[in-house]
């Protein structure tokens, strides 16, 4: 029955990759916590660039400042 | 003062279901808890199908899967 | 597979009350989008009155002004 | 180490506006509770007016009575 | 950077436990997403099972009803 | 009507320090996108550091590590 919620940014993750964080993290609360996979929800959001901040700034900014 | 959030996979909510489930949530907590509705704050996210997993798989192969 | 979290203040929301909260918001989600209850989950958070906003101001000293 | 999350209806809301409300909350928290802005975590979610209720009607019918 | 969130039931889930899911979690994202470890937040919340509805009932009821 | 979550470690946080993050945070909303203060809520949630992951480790752990 648990609820995983998974905030990354909106960079291009594809199906494959979301169809893995789905499967691992799922199997993770089987394997730690006992849990039925088969009530186990998984909701992944992506999160543009602008609207995510790290250490004051967002990460457009933080990226554009690395480069 | 009550703060709902309810998270629905994106398939074509139309913005009359919208309109009643903000409606409906809204008067179950006037009904149930007496609460203002006034202050009552409901936050519908509609997410991608590749987004929702579900017994271990996203909703979107789930879907293929069942056909 | 809808997922609803509700957030109200803790201010002794009894058994009872939760179980029309679930009851309740799982049936609309039933009535107007078609949802499959089985599949629904609902979270109830009870937050501190110390730790609630609005106005901006906290409700404990809101609730203190108001008598 | 603390996590935001600020929703605020999808109105036009600017990277300026973006950056200056990561920036903001980042410094509030060192301020108020002399957190370390490097791992202060800021999500800032848009959502449709079609999307957000308050008074048990959406953003959207809202305005358009108010006019 | 990402951010994950995990609810589950409170149901003594142990220190130990909740180190394996924050390291399996984290895991996953460096292994799926080349994620960095240092900047991703797990925050795992316990829900009483009287506040977590699946099926139209609480946890709380359901677990009675099926002894 | 913005919405923010705040989420802390649970470490003695005064009512005193949330009032300051409440008044803080709405005022900012006000002055960064010209909010209504009236119907702005703030939600504080404090996490035990058993539940707080950073760096694929608790904080409780990280802190005793680095004594």
């Amino acid at each position: 029955m648990p609820y995983v919620n998974i905030k990354v940014t909106k960079e291009g993750v594809t199906p494959e990759q979301k169809a893995k964080l789905i499967q691992g993290v799922t199997q993770l609360l089987v394997d730690v916590l006992g849990k039925n996979p088969q009530t186990t929800v998984v909701v992944i959001e992506e999160i543009d660039t602008d609207n995510w901040g790290i250490g004051g700034e967002s990460v457009t900014v933080r990226r554009q400042r690395k480069q």
